[in-house]
């Protein structure tokens, strides 16, 4: 799907899109065939491939795609594009959800999935390295006989690459962290083609400005993460997992404010709501109730399990909490973690010939109740249908508008949703994304979140991509005038 | 004790110190004495005071002392500084360690101790908003009925706001992480006096740059803390602590490796050798073998403080250890804490009349074994006494040299043992600093640290800081030409 007119028009906050001079992107074609030979690519499926991710967003195909293998090739690719001053767009799965590798203005996609090596394991200091192009699901089944695995799961078969760009996490990050605190150094390629490392190895530095941070969450834009070493932790001994249905949001959340607070360090603390829990137990038939559910997942030893199990199980019951399923075999676990997982395919064929619209916003959790409340209210009020799920221990939540996104008013009407939907979470203190990121779809979001503070990000930005290379039109919108 | 011309010919690489120009210096007091009234201060015994940290740094006194009450008053005395270009140097309760605060260009010493108020605390959302002047032993004073605790420790009764600017942890962030996991969101005031927030309160977010964390670590170089948004945890149901004599540090770090590889979730892991087990010893009369020493902490519920107690000792036993001793009552667990805390005053006690030059690497766990050995050896082929305790679980460790400050044969021996140390952490893929900071002290081991990458922490610096105010001196050495 090329880019339409009409979605345009319906975007609160129209993207301009443009293109690359002939002269300059000739110039850089031929160097990167010279250099890559058929590994790059202007081949128009190739490039509408690369245009467009797993969102609503339409697809803005690049003018080529550079398939990298290395980090020093990824730096001589970002060296001819600097010389000519032509935009580059990193590249891993494809798997965002705010429109981060549509080439707003042209330029070479820079495709970093074939650099999937995994290079060292270290099991005495839990970790490792790896390219940037390594999948996590690749990463845990390369870890598969060693007692370790990588925590961060965001539901895609993302690239460890893209998910530190867009600082992804998932159901597991109320117990093990998001992308933040699993990354311990990064490979970073800079605008200008240098090739820096973030940090050491070390669990822990004060040694100076923490880039591995900067870069996490920079979505491309202030250069291309080649290679990551990464926190590894041990597959506990024991795991169970539960379901656990309530009459309502707030009942389900005060359940797991009360969790966190007795020091239960559950390992997934899943929502759904009633209208997300109907798709889910249609499409992978299951025997639960239509309410509200928690889904949950213990780790640790066989003892411990069975009794931070037992001190949930009584939490919920004092909430009203009922149809408690227990999945104590890996075969019901995986069950029951592949069916959260399918939320999205339950989610078209309860609504067939829609596409989904993913959004998510996080809140402090005493605001969560409230802010799900309300914000299902609006979807009751609406033409449009919707579910929302949840990683209720962090406050994060998502809902999936369903919708023609060739029917103008379906989509002006999710944008209105998301608006107020952003907005609310904004009043309660919350941010526009938990780990989705900005894109171009939530960038007019990021003043009403940080104020003054995105003049701050726009000087790092300036300081460290002067030419706006890197990812333009993401994050934030940087003006022609500003970018000589 | 003034700079002393001695000190300064023996460190490495000199500092130099400047003065600010009369002209601005006088209208920039002028200015602040109508703004604060008496909380501005030109006393020499205040400026002293200000001039100089917990460390072997000589004393570099300011021309002024700021006290600032609020956020706003910050803003207004930048805004003044700023104006006449005169450094400003954030002060909170001078217990760093590597000169974080000696006034290498002269200028205002903003100190925020006065800013010492716990503004909220959301039970629920496990955080607090406090006033970056207040201690941690204050907040957790102020928590002690809620059932929550703040986790990070220094070991100084730090202020939040230095605790910020320094990345510091301490003993239990093993388990709880250090102040870059600990903080959602900062206030700041920038060099121009903007007062920014980084963040929302929400647990995670992917909402553009990783500002808090920019923040955090930068040693106030890049603006000045006001305010904290941090983490609380809550107090587990159990805690108990034992401490574990080895033959060799080998076996005790391999103790601790097996420990965090079985998953056990050990809160705190502490490593002394048997010089400090013998300083330690003699002054908190302890009736333990002087030999290589594991101290460790358990949180979580009766039950699985007991079963991770037992796992402990059996992977201990295996390793050697020896005269397991349990403390399980607050009164033997708190006698032990104690003892660790007072390290400072045993090493004084056991050489008096000497001083602690106190340093910080840390590595990755697989190498600190090889760390500490090799590092025992140049103490032991050394004239310098000097004991090695650790944050075993981080492979974070540190060196206290006993010394004569006035001495400049032993100022710089323990220079040449510092260097030998830093570049043996580096070599193993370690961090010149774990915890302590870079201030002025280790300003020279950044490049070798960070190498390419200090040229995007200069960038970000001149971006935010491009007069080069804030805390000159500190972290990157910035030369004059580049501050026009």
């Amino acid at each position: 799907m090329l880019w339409r007119e009409n979605n345009r028009k319906n975007m609160a906050s129209p993207v301009t899109v443009e293109s690359v001079a002939p002269a300059p992107r000739n110039a850089v074609i031929a160097s990167l065939h010279q250099l890559l030979g058929d590994r790059l690519s202007t081949a128009m499926p190739e490039r509408e491939r690369h245009g467009k991710d797993a969102s609503y967003h339409p697809c803005v195909p690049p003018d080529a795609v550079a398939f990298a293998q290395s980090t020093e090739e990824v730096s001589e690719i970002v060296k001819i594009c600097a010389r000519h001053k032509v935009p580059v767009i990193p590249f891993g799965a494809g798997t965002g959800l705010e429109g981060h590798v549509v080439a707003l203005r042209g330029g070479v996609c820079l495709d970093i999935s074939r650099m999937n090596r995994i290079l060292q394991v270290r099991p005495p200091d839990l970790d490792a390295t790896v390219q940037a192009g390594v999948t996590h699901p690749q990463l845990n089944e390369h870890l598969r006989d060693t007692g370790l695995f990588f925590s961060v799961d965001p539901g895609a078969d993302a690239t460890l690459g893209g998910m530190a760009a867009t600082r992804a996490s998932g159901t597991t990050a109320v117990r093990y962290g998001t992308m933040r605190e699993n990354v311990l150094s990064l490979t970073v390629v800079l605008p200008d083609g240098r090739i820096i490392r973030t940090a050491r190895r070390a669990r822990k530095s004060s040694a100076g400005y923490d880039l591995t941070r900067l870069f996490i969450g920079s979505e491309g834009t202030l250069g291309v993460i080649t290679e990551l070493t990464v926190r590894l932790h041990s597959i506990p001994a024991a795991i169970s997992a539960a379901t656990c249905s309530f009459s309502s949001v707030e009942a389900a959340v005060k359940t797991v404010i009360q969790i966190i607070q007795a020091g239960i360090a559950v390992a997934r603390i899943e929502l759904a709501d009633a209208t997300e829990m109907d798709s889910i137990i249609r499409y992978s038939k299951l025997d639960l109730p239509v309410e509200p559910a928690l889904w949950m997942e213990f780790h640790g030893t066989k003892n411990s399990v069975a009794e931070q199990a037992r001190m949930v199980q009584k939490i919920a019951t004092d909430h009203g909490g009922t149809h408690f399923a227990w999945a104590t075999t890996p075969q019901d676990r995986s069950n029951l973690w592949q069916a959260r997982h399918d939320v999205y395919f339950a989610d078209k064929a309860a609504w067939p010939g829609r596409e989904c619209w993913a959004t998510d916003v996080c809140v402090p959790i005493s605001r969560l109740a409230e802010c799900i409340t309300e914000t299902q209210k609006d979807i009751a009020a609406s033409f449009l249908p919707a579910g929302i799920v949840g990683h209720a221990g962090d406050g994060n939540f998502h809902i999936t508008f369903m919708l023609n996104p060739n029917e103008p008013q379906e989509m002006a009407e999710a944008e209105r949703l998301n608006q107020r939907l952003v907005h609310r979470a904004l009043s309660l203190d919350g941010t526009c994304t938990g780990e989705h990121g900005i894109g171009c779809g939530k960038i007019d979001f990021l003043l009403a979140e940080h104020g003054e503070a995105v003049g701050v990000m726009h000087a790092i930005k300036r300081a460290i991509d002067p030419d706006n290379i890197m990812n333009p039109g993401k994050i934030l919108r940087i003006q022609a005038e500003s970018r000589k």
